[in-house]
């Protein structure tokens, strides 16, 4: 099957609310494999062609480092290799290399949790979607935020209905009635900044707060490419369209952001493909 | 016109989510009163079902102290005075006494606000709306919490909007986005506990952590009456229909507490009818 033009796929993932930072990274690797593979010949046009893209990539999710993070390491080959092929191997070994740190940060973030517990979440991270999958029929009890606009925590809370979890659905506001009973919160990432910051789905901060006020731990799990690069500075926190608010005021009295910042002291140990750390431990 | 029967507008007043505390309150004293009017007689049977009625009202809105504190009040005349007319006049003497304690209470929080400032507010408080209602045109910005779940932000946005006065809805999320560049947080109250603990729609914690955490000031604006008599215990927060929240989950996976508990830590100052607290100041 020939690939997807690259204007529909940077527009599809542009305006992708489905997925998180890393599946997103893997499905834009995948994309520029596949487009590789096709390439009439490697030539310099084709390269320029190739890293304009990348860079278009990389803009258009600028609060997902891992985004940047993959890409960056995939352009280093772009720049290294000659083969077309070698470069679409290149593509689909960083694919492997992700989802294998992802499975290392799930099998670590496991040991976290015990039955009877309760953990309370916010939004949808496929990281802590695949460690819920591994807790299926455990007697726990998982309370998730909806975390608005498009309430995401919806499907959260019905996929792990299937998986013969407990959960409870609550609005974000309601995040600090629960933090004085959970045992922990976990929560995955969209980028980690080089202090241990955590750019997160708005909302995330404010559970954070309630968690450290009722002393309930707060574990963040994200393998290491979501760390954002000390040189790319300040993060950039997405504005979305502010129709997803649903409300029928003018758009100039909506606002529609969809990250926030935890600042590292808030954290009580962060999860990545190499283990549990009490303080931040920065690959880069 | 006939005084609506008990049954009737017992259930509109347990079931008004639109009015704040002080305002049901003043409405079941006015009914109180109205009812005495209609009576054959003060008797003895005719006490009793006033109780009653009493009890109804104020088990029906625990979480509102205001109600407890005015509908006490007036059954300390109940018991004490026996003309009917006597007892309806009460009635409206204190419905009077509450409308003036929000009016200095808004007098007092008036004097905290000045023009350019930035104030973020949550949900709907009758108060606060008297309030915004003197800075009608006003250089100043207000943002508002939509509050989850029936998001009564986008009514006080509309309102403020025909005043003149610049505002941007965001949704509860988002409220730990604002505390850094707000100069002040200002909240009404359900109500306010022995220790100055504040009983407000829920969310008012989160977004009361955040402004501690920036440095924001937070104050609550209430009269005295909103305050809980000791003896009374332990409030009882709210919980509201889950069909609220307008999610497709089955009941038992949803949870809608209306109040949380901001403590008294976090609360710069308690403006009553009074003056500016900095310290909490009780009245009973």
């Amino acid at each position: 099957m020939a690939c997807e033009p690259f204007a529909d796929f940077l527009q599809r993932f542009k305006a992708d609310r489905q997925h998180g930072a890393s599946e997103l990274a893997r499905q834009a690797l995948v994309w520029l494999g596949q487009s590789v593979t096709e390439l009439a010949c490697l030539d310099a046009a084709a390269r320029r062609a190739l890293r304009d893209q990348v860079g278009q990539l990389t803009a258009a999710r600028p609060s997902m480092s891992v985004v940047a993070h993959l890409l960056q390491r995939w352009q280093q080959q772009l720049d290294a290799v000659d083969d077309a092929a070698q470069l679409a191997a290149a593509a689909t070994q960083l694919v492997a290399l992700s989802r294998q740190a992802v499975d290392d940060c799930v099998t670590y973030a496991r040991q976290l949790i015990s039955p009877q517990q309760t953990l309370l979440t916010h939004s949808c991270s496929s990281t802590l979607m695949r460690l819920f999958s591994s807790l299926r029929g455990m007697d726990c009890h998982i309370v998730v935020c909806e975390s608005r606009p498009l309430c995401e925590g919806v499907s959260v809370v019905r996929q792990l209905d299937d998986w013969d979890l407990a959960t409870t659905l609550i609005t974000d506001a309601q995040a600090g009635l629960y933090t004085a009973q959970a045992d922990l919160v976990m929560v995955g990432a969209d980028s980690l900044l080089s202090d241990g910051a955590l750019v997160n789905k708005v909302g995330t901060r404010l559970l954070a707060l309630a968690a450290q006020r009722d002393n309930c731990p707060l574990y963040v799990v994200a393998e290491s490419f979501k760390q954002r690069p000390p040189a790319a500075g300040e993060p950039v926190l997405e504005q979305m369209a502010v129709s997803e608010l649903g409300h029928d005021l003018p758009s100039s009295r909506l606002a529609n952001t969809y990250f926030d910042i935890t600042p590292a002291d808030l954290i009580s140990a962060w999860v990545d493909e190499r283990g549990v750390h009490r303080r931040f431990s920065p690959m880069l």
